[in-house]
């Protein structure tokens, strides 16, 4: 009779000991699927726990019907990195407390934590943003990470720039090309690729330097600071990973 | 010979399945014990992992003397929380960079991860400061952190503020009181304790109606964005942890 929501981690060796045993004592076991392409294999991850997954959509998730079964079994909900990094998850922590649901969060590891491998200072991200696929067709192309983005350079801070799910490399840096362009901004940006896992890769470079490198999904950005701002030591680390 | 830096999470049943492998095949495992005041008794963790804990201050890391012998043997460096969120730790990697040492990054949930839990959205965190130890003996009272704190409610984000290691509930209570007051900020603050372990209390009100609180360390404080720029989400979620 408790609602478990606990993180994966980054790869599919970094679950924690408290979270092994939740999943083992669990009669229903779910995965949020919708928010992240996986960079392993789900069908022999959960081989490998020994244990059925569940997989659940955005619109599985957002139903929160599986927390009626926390009523009476214990529930848990498997979430790709830290469990509340995304505001619908916090909604099911929300409902729990209001129909009095015993629940509980186990940390993991996010991309947050993940981007610390550049060697930029986790002290000095601004906000987070993200960035939707373009729908070319349509003519929509909605860039209001931009503004984001600008507020971080202006205030001397690093930006994490997420993307949507399904938005391929090249695509994603046609897109920030435009952007920055329209907006007039003209900063080298580092591509992120499979943080925390094996195949964990970091190019830094103009966005036109990028486009030759392979870069496998889940992948993101960061757009650091103003040069001028950036400590010696950020510096010396954006060079090791410079194309 | 590989260098591994590992993050512990936030209490002693969060270490994940690499981090174990990894510390059973070490020759020699190190933890950091400078940085926090760990919410577990280092002895009973040391017993549970079965494994020798040599324990590092401040010297010790900087020395970077362990990484001579991660040239010969399987070194471990243990981290509370995330592995690369301070600066200091981030310099090892240059250095195994640039001595041709193999060493290995391993994630784990940190405090940016655990504040997800009093539902503000981890997206709206603003740069993260850290507040010292006040010296009023000297006279020496310094508060860099209000720019960053003033800064981001500029731009409707919250702050993360971190406290310095050994300043007590009360007396960094008083510090933010004077702080907010110079500086003619009044906002409400969220204080958070021992995030991520069982005993994790948050309690959201003004400075004056926390100091009945019981907080224990680790702790720290999140100053929400102004009311009227937070999602309504945000607000419920707040609700629920006012005292």
């Amino acid at each position: 009779m408790t609602f478990y929501i606990a993180g994966l981690g980054l790869n599919e060796e970094s679950l924690t000991k408290e979270i092994i045993e939740v999943i083992n004592k669990s009669s229903k076991v779910y995965i949020e699927t919708y928010t992240v392409e996986y960079p392993y294999d789900l069908k022999v991850f959960e081989k490998s726990i020994g244990k059925k997954l569940l997989s659940l959509d955005r619109g599985a998730v957002e139903s929160e019907k599986f927390l009626e079964e926390a009523k009476k079994k214990e529930v848990t909900l498997l979430v790709y990195g830290s469990p509340l990094f995304a505001t619908t998850h916090y909604s099911l922590i929300l409902k729990c407390i209001k129909e009095k649901i015993p629940y509980k969060v186990l940390q993991n590891a996010s991309i947050k934590d993940a981007v610390g491998a550049i060697g930029l200072q986790i002290y000095k991200y601004g906000k987070t943003t993200s960035m939707p696929t373009w729908n070319t067709v349509k003519n929509h192309q909605p860039d209001s990470f931009m503004e984001i983005i600008k507020e971080n350079i202006n205030n001397k801070s690093h930006t994490l720039l997420l993307i949507d799910i399904g938005l391929g490399f090249e695509d994603s840096l046609r897109q920030i090309k435009e952007s920055f362009d329209k907006h007039g901004v003209n900063e080298k940006v580092v591509v992120c690729s499979r943080m925390g896992t094996k195949e964990e890769k970091m190019y830094y470079g103009m966005i036109e330097e990028l486009i030759e490198k392979e870069v496998k999904n889940p992948y993101c950005y960061v757009i650091p600071a103003p040069e001028e701002s950036i400590h010696f030591m950020e510096k010396e680390a954006l060079e090791m990973i410079k194309v």
